[in-house]
């Protein structure tokens, strides 16, 4: 009798593990969606390091409650000194951030043409063996890249990265799954050209986790000596097969592409040059070849916020970039001094994913229910997601606080609860004060006091009794 | 040996209960989602009311097949005379239409200016307690709203209501769930800037129901006094926590808000002022502020049908209303006397969600498989879905119907079955007595007959030999 | 005892299938979806057959993971000669191909002129019985179909075939379910106006099967009586209930739609005239009545790519076809002899389905975890998707390979993996050595050997030490 009891016990387990499993379908967003419904978020860090030969790559869990309610997965590419990170491309758009450091960077978009020649009298033949040290090369834009940088990048488009400084090139990246873009499912998909990844896509789930490797590998050999008219060997060695090396690799000696001068002066006249070789013949529009990608969001002298003792904040739209129009993205850069303070705001168009570039703050997130959903500090390299309408305060508590935006609207709007230009302040005084049950004389401080319109003190006097002279 | 019998009915019960959740998952939609096979719709009543001090909100069930289907949610506002509906954002875009009553209606667009002022000589800093009676407001555009009026709302805008007539304003909304300009998940979230939500968000699922409060409430009190530059009590205030009056309040007292003279005469030169000091470094383009958001169906002049003994029909879309561009919503206003008819028809590219604001009308609508999914009677305050690609025809059964259908797409394209510029029309001859079996006789009648092109009796004769003279 | 152990292993059992349940759910996507995760590929043909009086349907299972991922359907509509396809509409914008055979179809755009009549002195009544040989027929654009055709259909718009030639007429669709043309869920729904389909739609899941009928079937007989102002009896017969000859009837005697005359010379005037008669009120844009939405893939004269050794390629893309912006969808037509090889490649920002339409050819497909996903023999009336990044290689097997690709992008953009514009031309020489180890003379075949951009051949040597010269 004792092992029935305990058989009934055990199938009561199970249907209580059963009806858990329906029960946490139901929260999951399975019988009917709601991955939004975030009654508390958190600052995350990366749940999977990739190691490679000359840096790594670190990749957020898209599965994290606040990253698919926002439609993104994150990574961040660790690329040390003489690192080359090899070629891939994603099956989403993608914007990246330059955190640290400088370097080179190159595409390669369909169709256009190899713009970067090391000669005008270029040749692509080869007249014997003896000859060979004329040879010349030709390839796409190459691009310095540096602490500030932000690259807008289309899917499907293969893109590599070499630090070519001392320090380590640190980038962030942000994928766009929910878009259109995407036309897989909302997993983030790299495709490597060289390189490989032995541990395998341990962000997907589902999958019995397997190296990955090239493209290359993929192919039979014979096809990729028919295709590239090499031999057999050759097309072997490209397959990569006993290499270990991951997706960013050790340069040995000088890393000898084509390359502008260091910018301060743009190379105006190559890119109209682009401009004219554009279109091969395969449906692009000639605009796409020369089209700008990249935009640096440090310069505090363009900042859209500047004020001298409390910071400056920058933002890149799709007015400045037109790219962000197709890949449905945008950015803003943030710096802020010891408690200054971000007036409170939500994003009405957009989900924003905030990663700390350095130093810390205090944040406070409020959701739709009213309720603070995060209180509390983030440091740098951590991430936190602030969806749709949720309002969000940031304080500095370190001598300076920086961090980028990412937000999914190529022309995301802010709006503010405090302000020269806030909500309050477009209200009338009849609606704040039947609304908050409040004097009118406390309406018109609350509706009038604050005279900046985005950064303020947050350390000042607890209680103000006049409007301020306004900063900024 | 019982029990052991016992225990195995029990865990066959239990299989018996998985096998049926796994079934309902398919027919859910969870395998592979079919949401929108509908073999059956309802004229829908909402599900929830959220009591308020001065009015209520009628929230229908969203998760109702038809509206999972058409991908919106839906709600009633009912608004008492002397009632505040106080300023609230959502996370989609909004489509409203004004079914009784008129009042006034704000919406505080970010980086807009304050456009209205009660003085040309305003000046924004108080000087003393002794003058305060000189002080003025200035506020965002405040417009009179009545009876007919639509209402194009952005996503994360602030919006209020106040009922100054002496009836109850009736408001009715479509929230767009499924277009991206939502980038949470398919759930309706309303954000309070003031006031609350006692019996919290009932129409959400998996979460457990909490009232809901203000924004101001999730933040820390010291720091919204250090945002808005007030003391800590004020701050406290803001946050509302004793309240209990819900998100529609009563005023005591006269309404002072700045106003433009009502309607007839359209205040142009304030709305070009308007233009004029838009942008104010956000990244809005200056067009956003002054574009125009609102437009009124009631007006039979200017309806797009119009036949005096069986009534109007007129449409607003994106050509008429840029903005619906932007939100990807029109809307059709219909007015018919009984016995009239609505021909036939479908919509080529949107669902149309159908509001009964008086009367009652006979309604028949078809699926995919050819089967009448609804038969019956809708009446006033009710609401159906008619999904892309379904045809419908309406019969007024009481002296006069009028409804309002909200369509989830900018242009939404009718096909007509019967009429001048009906499928049956574009025809050859031959495709239709092929088709039906009928003879070229047949045929003509079917092609020629009605000379309509959307209204038509519905109580002529059984039969017809010859077309009629058009009417319209 | 024995019989509680068998208890005990039943429960078990129980436990596994649920695992195996929950296992098969993150598999199959609903923890959180993961459709593309395609490890292997296969060559689908159709999984049902509606048969009809003169021809058949079939349709491929949209369910299949590819497809699935792909977020399309595929149907194949064989008509016979005399057969007429009735008019049908769909939920979803809809590209067709025309692989074999010629006819006339016609679409009934909503709200356009019918600009098709058989007498300038068209006079729409009758005057009596007597005068009925004087009756004229006026409908909407009638066109000319042929082999290579591609036809663009938005969703609700009815659309009709017929068979004047003496061979079969068959045409593949594609129906693009993951656009927001398609409003209704993942599902490809046909609405038929005449004919019916006995068999259900057995494409869906979930549904009891029963016979589809037609839309007049739906309504009551004394609507539509009323709304056609015809007799009950006709209106009856309009309903079809008797009728089992599918949707793909034959017709009797001569089929005496007016036409234009045969091709080689467009009838621009008319188009013009069009135009001009547009608009009849329902807010449609002018242009949308007169927009072209079919072109010719079948002439090399117009070819992408033309190498008389090898074949051709052509491409329809919004630029060339500027309703397919509106649909989403563009084609790739390709012919090339036995040993020709289409040089690898992946779509950039598209998924494509590939369907044979004559001949056979050795595909090779590669994942984004560098995994041959399908290695093998296409042949005629065979689909396969090829999902976004994903790399393909094609080799003609038969005398002579010929298909077509439907993309889901009105822009869909290659990259090559090989030849003068692919991405090795524009990587670097020195990422090129570094990525896959090998030396700088080694990195220069590679990249510079292969100088045709599409097409070359499969058959030559194996070994290549120098570039040859381009061919094309």
């Amino acid at each position: 009798m004792a092992r029935v009891s305990s058989l009934l016990s055990f199938s009561l387990t199970l249907l209580i593990f059963f009806d858990g499993y329906a029960a946490q379908q139901g929260q999951e967003g399975q019988q009917f969606p709601n991955e939004c419904q975030l009654d508390q978020l958190n600052a995350l860090e990366p749940s999977h390091v990739l190691k490679s030969e000359a840096g790594r790559i670190e990749v957020w869990d898209h599965h994290a409650p606040q990253l698919r309610c926002s439609g993104v997965s994150f990574a961040r590419y660790i690329i040390e000194s003489k690192g080359l990170y090899l070629p891939s491309f994603f099956n989403t758009a993608k914007l990246s951030f330059v955190a640290k450091g400088r370097g080179l960077m190159g595409k390669v978009i369909p169709g256009c043409a190899e713009t970067f020649q090391d000669s005008s009298e270029f040749q692509p033949r080869f007249e014997g063996q003896g000859e060979r040290q004329r040879f010349r090369d030709m390839h796409q834009k190459v691009e310095h890249i540096r602490s500030g940088d932000t690259i807008a990048t289309t899917p499907g488009v293969a893109q590599w990265f070499y630090n070519d400084g001392q320090q380590p090139l640190v980038i962030v990246s942000v994928f766009d799954l929910a878009s259109h873009q995407n036309q897989l499912d909302r997993n983030p998909r790299p495709f490597y050209l060289a390189g490989n990844n032995p541990q395998g896509q341990v962000w997907l789930q589902g999958r019995e986790q397997q190296p990955q490797k090239n493209i290359f590998n993929g192919f039979g050999p014979e096809v990729i000596a028919q295709a590239l008219k090499i031999d057999l060997k050759t097309a072997q060695q490209l397959q990569n097969q006993e290499d270990n090396r991951g997706n960013i690799v050790r340069v040995e000696g000088p890393f000898g592409v084509i390359r502008p001068p260091l910018r301060g002066q743009r190379p105006q006249e190559e890119e109209k040059e682009e401009g004219r070789h554009g279109r091969h013949g395969n449906g692009l529009e000639e605009t796409i070849c020369s089209a700008r990608s990249t935009d640096n969001l440090d310069d505090p002298s363009r900042a859209d916020v500047y004020k001298p003792q409390l910071g400056y904040i920058s933002t890149l739209n799709s007015y400045d970039l037109p790219i962000l129009r197709f890949i449905r993205l945008s950015a803003l850069r943030g710096s802020i001094r010891q408690n200054a303070m971000v007036l409170p705001q939500w994003n009405a168009n957009a989900n924003a994913i905030l990663y700390v570039t350095d130093g810390e703050a205090q944040i406070q997130i409020v959701n739709d229910n009213g309720n603070r959903v995060f209180d509390g500090q983030v440091t740098q390299g951590q991430l936190i997601a602030i969806p749709q309408g949720f309002s969000v305060v940031k304080r500095a508590t370190s001598n300076r606080f920086q961090w980028v935006e990412f937000k999914t609207n190529a022309n995301a709007q802010i709006n503010t609860l405090a302000g020269r230009t806030s909500v309050l302040r477009g209200l009338p005084l009849e609606v704040i004060t039947n609304g908050f049950q409040i004097s009118p004389k406390e309406a018109r401080r609350v509706k009038f006091n604050t005279l900046e319109t985005t950064l303020t003190h947050s350390s000042g006097p607890a209680s103000y009794e006049r409007p301020r002279v306004a900063e900024a």
